[in-house]
């Protein structure tokens, strides 16, 4: 359902043409440093880049309205909420009866019946992710003292590809001063044009976002089940439009042999470390006190110009469905906070299972 | 932890060099038709393969002790129990001190300290998918009259892989008579081979498996959070050694134009169904009525017999490692039924979840 | 923490001297008729009655941000805001070093250390049950078209006890009319004195709330451990000043025989039915079909205008406290509608977890 | 459903009248000392004292099967299992038509259906406290380097009742000598008779059990839901025949004035302690560093010897019924144990959640 997590928990609420979105988040410790200044920054970077994102006018201005006293949680839940401002309604009463190919039209109707509030996707609306980045802000707030980084940014849009082996150190913030989240200038141009392409094309293109973790004890995850990359998979594919998802060498270490793919140990200054990093971080479910790199794909935006076929669930026949409206060519530049934030979402609740972060004073 | 699920559970327990593995199987609807004899079955597609697989004789009989009374459930929890034999720990005092590469040896030091039993690595051996698979079996016997049917095969195999687009009804049931799971006696022989050729090089390989699930209702799935795609990422990523997961179209998705990716809507004898499936039968996280499509992708088998580098705890000093022992040269044919099995209990949760079984009567 | 329940859940937030206290409600099947007034309603019931209450001027405006369109539920989580106005938190200060006896002040201090927000008790105050009532009321509105009924009365306030075996049509909606929540005018002449004469004594008093619930299906319940009685007995103890819980003969059945105290089954125009209610409705952790019939017993509210002995924690020393404010001499009254609140989410969770209520379309 | 705790869980399974009953026990940190003898001696106290209890021979030998090596927990779960030996099913037949008064029979059967295992009450039996206790140990022996110690003795039985107020260091252990769990031996004659009376007179009878818990740390619980009251209550109630639970002064708090009721702060070698203790060790769901007084009535064994009324469920007519077998006339001597078992498996929870104890090495 809308709650995630047991010991750190994040609960949302809302859609997009409602009153507006919102979260609650639960376990903080108390005594944590918050300020709304922090959430809101990590929230401006969801907004769409002038040019090539959505000309929709969302200010996404956060009220932390409960569990921070003096900036300082109390121990009791923070309460979020980002009022919808800029909606327009009147163009989504079509798509109860011809739903949109790729949205989450169909099964919703089916599942909630005619309750079911389709304006702007309602609870499926890509604006579910804007609660999920205020949570992110939160959860890495906490995770900050413990020197845990996290850095994203789009290895790949349409047909290009970054295919350096970067590290976070090389990422961390500059990405979101680009466009593109691209992790070089020369890279965030060619995004760039690969999205105005699409664009013109009356099209859309997806991309992949890789995410680097630093700073996570060794042994954080909950085997059996609850793992440390079973958590992330969970939480990330709950992103819209999240169809793959990898850890370090992924699916080519289905192409290796064990002797390549295997990591080595070896010391450092006195700690262990790998000389190759294909786990991506993570042995047996658990952190491998090496950084911890995933990678998602997100396909391209569901919502086209381009007249797309469906069917007319009211008369039983074909139709034909043009979708209106300002949406983003390609939502990777965007998703990239917002695979930081529920990355961060995941690790705050193993770490405070863990036991890693003090429940109490 | 070692429990999965909210209206129909799974716990797991037990080792893999102690008495036994076994689970507990909670919620599943009083008056469900249960034989240990189907169990067996299922238990018994999980064994090596004669030639390509490890040749340790494990009988893996299971025990069902509770819960079911005259072949159909009782409403109390089911246990079952599976007896370990062949158990040869002698050989893993010396990973304390120096941890295998690619296992959770060192992670689990970590976390557990001396406390952790190594031995065939513990809690974290490939030997915890016994008890799944008796759970999967319990799972798949509770969707069968809602005829939801599974089926997964070996897509790839190291260098080999299935580039067909098969359905269900190619792979049910037949894959099992292959030694690889493979979908064509052809397929099977290049497979074969590849392991085998791995095998001589004391090396080990590999791949992806392929599932496909029919007959979900559509739907299926509680969005925000616990999405039909991110509770089976979830469970898929508890499998020892999965690196990546994809539904549909997954990581090609990234490359491709919303107007190929979007799967069009049309009518198929009153029906609701779309023209493709690049959704891999998700949207929003439910289910879209069209068949369940995922991937899984597998590293090699962490246990060569090369020699491999690694460090020692106790002196702190690198150090090198020879694993003795019987292991598996590739898992993928023997993990074919357990990604079965985990996308089955990760269906009959949300299926109880989401009330499309009674649970009472 | 502050999330309840698995199928329908409620996660509270706020603080007493905070922007405002509130809840998310999830799990409500879309098509839920939900008003805003329903609710309000209740939050009134929750008022101070005039002349027996704090004079604290408490509007309690109710706003109901998500989940329902059109006065339908969506099948999203319900968010509920309910602004704090009447705040004077000049008086709170000095508990942070002497804590009020009976107040959750000590404990919470050393629990969230100086984080903690010790205003109005913060998120321990009794003003977080003005979200449960908001919550309780969304459920109640679920559960009536499935005839399931509330109906709690004050059956002792301080020393005035009604011994009358009421059943749930004799106080139905009526106690609300009355002040104290008394069942009868005459007692509420009875308890109402009660109370004054406490609070002339500048003292407080405690009491005891029975709540009849009539329609459970037979069978509702989750044994082994999440009982009908267990869920509603977390749920209960919750309620600040909360201190006994007994189901039917309670303590009584203590000193029973097993002759007397079992509740022998008859057909009542062919259903079955038992004689007496000794069980209170609740047999092996499930619903009987007979009315669940359960007491909590309250404490005399904790703030008294009395001097009392305390420490302080700042100097090591003892000390005397003068608690100024607005109080209830006897917060009974206001708990009658607390307690039907929470009895109804503890029920609504198990109602879905049983799939008695349908989930989806 | 059969799993309790979300940092310390316990999962119980089996039946009364199977191969056996057992529970996992999954969160206890690698590395305590758990051993097989320390579980059995609990497991023992819970035996029916002879004179006084069922003549049945149940001998309740426990096999830990996993998680423990060399008498260390190994961080992954705990499996025990206690065989069903003296197993006498034929009389349990009949109940399917005509449920006993008093028993879980009518709800069990409505719930599960014909798929029910009447036999001994199935999953509602008494027997199932057995794994409880044996869980309870591996959480005592948790604690214990904690300085948490549990005492808990029969207060009353039937009309005889111990007016005395006691403390843990006046009951610890000694208790277990005595055949009807009381806190002197006079006590214990007289409850002794007490019990043979109704004995004789075809009878049974209930009583109190009162726990006192020592050494938890100030703050312990989580508020808002998950309260230490509320999840002390919530397993409680579990255990079979349980109708009443109250804490301190209970429900006769509500009878009090606040100015008696409040329990005063005051300094003891530089420790806040309060000179009464009428809040029974809880404030605001929080420990507030007093002992713990918890007391839970029990009511009489439902299975009697005399003839009851009740009905058939097959030809609809009312009907006799005569239960045979060998039952405990009061079941409170060997439910204190169980008391002190399930206080244990709270508390172990919470102490984990707490981030009391640490979760890893």
């Amino acid at each position: 359902m809308n709650t995630y997590g047991l010991a750190f928990r994040v609960t949302v609420f809302g859609s997009s043409h409602g009153p507006g979105v919102g979260c609650v988040v639960d376990g903080c410790p108390a005594g944590t440093e918050i300020t709304q200044d922090k959430i809101q920054r990590e929230l401006d970077r969801r907004k769409p880049s002038s040019g090539i994102g959505t000309p929709r006018a969302e200010e996404d201005l956060v009220l932390l309205q409960s569990g921070v006293h003096e900036n300082r949680t109390t121990g009791s839940p923070l309460q979020m909420f980002i009022e919808n401002r800029d909606r327009d309604s009147s163009k989504y009463a079509a798509f109860k009866s011809t739903p949109r190919p790729g949205h989450a039209d169909y099964p919703a109707l089916i599942k909630y019946g005619p309750g079911h509030d389709i304006r702007g996707g309602g609870q499926f609306s890509g604006r579910m992710t804007a609660p999920l980045v205020a949570a992110g802000a939160v959860a890495k707030s906490m995770l900050a003292p413990m020197r845990i980084k996290f850095a994203a940014y789009s290895q790949a849009i349409g047909g290009v590809r970054d295919e350096e082996e970067r590290v976070l150190l090389d990422v961390e913030d500059k990405v979101y001063d680009r466009p593109t989240r691209a992790a070089t200038d020369k890279l965030d141009e060619r995004m760039r044009a690969e999205i105005l392409t699409a664009k013109e094309d009356d099209d859309s293109i997806g991309g992949v976002v890789r995410c680097l973790v630093e700073g996570l004890p060794v042994g954080l995850g909950e085997p059996f089940f609850d793992t440390l990359d079973g958590e992330l998979a969970k939480l990330l594919f709950a992103i819209p439009a999240v169809k793959g998802m990898e850890f370090g060498s992924g699916f080519k270490a289905a192409g290796m042999r064990g002797s390549q793919n295997n990591d080595v140990y070896y010391f450092e200054e006195g700690k262990v470390r790998t000389s190759t990093n294909h786990a991506g971080g993570v042995l047996g479910g658990m952190s491998n006190g090496m950084p911890l790199d995933l990678k998602v794909a997100f396909k391209p935006t569901a919502s086209i110009p381009k007249v797309q076929r469906t069917v007319d669930l009211g008369t039983g026949k074909e139709a034909m469905l043009k979708i209106e409206g300002r949406h983003d060519p390609c939502i990777v530049p965007r998703a990239v906070v917002v695979v930081e934030a529920v990355s961060a979402l995941a690790i705050a609740d193993l770490m405070m299972r863990g036991g890693y972060i003090a429940r109490t004073c």
